[in-house]
């Protein structure tokens, strides 16, 4: 049992899409990964993948907050810096399972991150 | 030393606030609290407290999502349920210091409780 710990993948998972590299990122992803997501519930890779690429270009910085790990719960708080700001947290809480991140409830105010955009 | 545990002291302060009991949660925060919130940088009980009770009448319930504690801080993970939603999620990140909640960064997204009010 050579398994990563989920705190492991999580951080793989995390260090991959805040430098860019969203292939990577995707690898520690389940395919059938569900994720809420501020005014979006997203299922399956192909939709959390467009919405994570959506966003990494935006990404000019990141300060970590902290971070926790319970059994197969990750939980990271990061400052994800864009033009817009600076100082609007967001939060992530993963489950892992069999090693890939299958579920994610994702946390930010839409509203610190510019004005609501229209689809 | 019998210090309660952050994260006791945490659970207490969360129970009291989403119960309205806005005066028995204070008694779990320092006087110098500083608080990240959306939209809001608050300083001092006062300004955290006012902002806590201007909340706490429109919540009509509580699910848990996740809870984590590494030392002094403690994450939460939770819907509030109010008229506007209950799958809207939010985060809070506190540090505990000397058995008071002393610092917090708190996270949800402002569009999904409803349209941005004027002040």
């Amino acid at each position: 049992m050579t398994q990563e710990s989920a705190y492991a993948v999580v951080q793989d998972y995390h260090r991959a899409w805040t430098s860019g590299d969203v292939d990577r990122a995707m690898t520690r992803v389940a395919d059938d990964i569900t994720c809420r997501a501020p005014g979006a519930d997203l299922t399956g890779k192909a939709a959390y993948r467009a919405f994570i690429a959506g966003f990494a270009p935006a990404l000019t910085g990141l300060a970590d907050i902290a971070s926790f790990a319970d059994g197969d719960r990750v939980a990271l708080f990061y400052y994800p810096e864009t033009a817009a700001t600076t100082t609007a947290p967001a939060a992530e809480c993963f489950t892992v399972r069999d090693g890939k991140i299958a579920e994610s409830v994702l946390i930010f105010d839409r509203l610190s991150f510019g004005p609501p955009a229209e689809a």
